[in-house]
């Protein structure tokens, strides 16, 4: 199933965000628009705007309050991206020229910060407290799981407990914002909003174990990077992790992290070894079950098209390429 | 007359808000309360929240509310310096280490980002809509003020209009909001709100002009900073537009932005002519203007003590050596 069937009973809605994100991007000086163009609209999956409304779709869907969430959760998601890549001083994000490479590290900081304050106005406009607080808490959860990543970065002595809590705090607190938020906005009753709120966390870990995969075995030209991109910059995914914990011994991961002989050889081999010894399909199952975790918080969830386009990019998400 | 003083009349609730901040760097795993004691206990003069304070002092004054939006603005206002310094690749900042330099840009992208979040959620505890969205509207137009100085950065060709426009949107906007919030949270009429909002920001541009000249002729040691790093950074603040003014031919602070001849005579000569043509009386006086609107515009508001505070203020901050 392709993502536009999945996406069909909030298509409208999606067409809205797309039109207000370009909206967005022709405001001020030139220069600015040229920035906010750049980066707003670079395409993507939409997942996270999408899940706003479908997560909206089950009780009194509100587009004056859905809509400007979900644009605000995609323009937040745009801002992390924009200082990820400043960070990584990646040259490439689907495979167009990332802010840093064309305007610098400074602009980009700057275009960050802009695109994190925009994202609260559009969130105010929801006019809901609590929906405010919930996206400012979401935005600390992704800076300190960044911070975290950081400081663990080429640490080959970490637990799965560490990388999870990594990854919900950089991943899965967005998605479960996303659906959480959806359901506060169109008034879902508690239970329902757990539901949700959990299936968002859940699909969350499940994309971003998938994210790490395919950091070493995604197509180059598709994933618009480098493979072992991860690895290279000394971040601990799961693949390699299980790759430590199956060779304790002598183990080119371990000696990448610690300098130890040649960088390049070592990179190598630790792809080689990622790719050949089945750690993979381990991680494969984790994610799986993650999405499976996700569809079956839905269960008491009124049966509406929007639960079973849920159940699907459940799926979608674990089966995709890139 | 000294700071405490001018403070006088909210002094307490001046050191629940450096309480405040004390508990919000007790957070998190230990690299994130380090990294948050070193930015928010990094002192300085306070006045954002001070003028939070005081504007909310003439109508129904509301700790509840009050306190948690002056501490909101101290750490948006650290959350600028934080990423200021990353992109300036300042190594000091108030004689202190910056956390670009003790840490990495990497990790100061990072905290900004997390303080920026952390400011919104602290906003959103004052409980009212308008309030969150001014302040994501705030942090909005620094950065755009912030860009702005970028693309103009060792640009010679600017008039005294962009300048005024950019420091109205770098450092206007944010004592705007401090003043603004204060009236609007302690229910003051509208027109008492625009006194309020005008003096913040007639208040911010006299700050800004103030610190450009003190870029100049500030005692490095008690700045923190060297003398002259505006220019050595391409940013062109008033003294040396006055200066370009004056002197429309031979210049050394062209010749320095074009990067024609030696760099540091250029430097050195461009300082020289600053400091001796006269043109930082002028500055001055611009400075001194815009405090002077900003006390006008208190004159119809209630006789009260954080009236005589705020006009004190605004005159300590045109006197000020650092």
């Amino acid at each position: 199933m392709s993502l536009d069937t999945i996406y069909e009973s909030v298509r409208e809605g999606l067409s809205q965000v797309e039109a207000r994100l370009k909206t967005l991007s022709e405001v001020g000086p030139p220069w600015l628009a040229e920035l906010l163009a750049h980066s707003l609209g670079a395409g993507g999956k939409r997942v996270r705007p999408a899940l706003v409304l479908l997560s909206g779709s089950f009780y009194h869907y509100d587009p004056a309050r859905l809509l400007p969430m979900a644009t605000a959760i995609e323009v937040l998601h745009t801002a992390t991206l924009v200082h990820d890549d400043a960070i990584d001083h990646s040259p490439l994000r689907r495979s167009r020229p990332t802010v840093n490479k064309v305007w610098g590290e400074d602009k980009a900081i700057l275009l960050g910060d802009y695109l994190l304050a925009q994202a609260e106005e559009l969130a105010s406009e929801a006019q809901d407290l609590r929906v405010v607080r919930l996206f400012a808490r979401a935005i600390m959860s992704v800076a300190q799981g960044e911070l975290g990543q950081a400081f663990s970065a080429f640490n080959p002595e970490q637990t799965r407990e560490q990388y999870l809590a990594r990854i919900a705090a950089k991943t899965a607190s967005l998605t479960t914002l996303a659906t959480e938020s959806g359901a506060i906005l169109s008034r879902a009753p508690q239970a329902a909003t757990n539901a949700l709120k959990d299936y968002g966390y859940n699909l969350g870990i499940a994309f971003q174990i998938i994210d790490d995969i395919l950091d070493f075995i995604g197509d180059e030209a598709e994933m618009g990077k480098p493979t072992g991109s991860d690895l290279s910059e000394g971040t601990l995914t799961l693949p390699a992790m299980l790759v430590l914990e199956r060779y304790p011994d002598d183990n080119p991961v371990r000696r990448l992290f610690r300098g130890e002989g040649d960088r390049r050889e070592n990179l190598r081999l630790a792809l080689e070894l990622v790719t050949g010894s089945g750690v993979l399909e381990e991680c494969y199952q984790a994610a799986r079950d993650y999405s499976a975790r996700a569809v079956a918080n839905l269960e008491f969830l009124p049966d509406i098209p929007a639960k079973s386009s849920l159940t699907e990019l459940a799926r979608y998400l674990v089966a995709r390429r890139k």
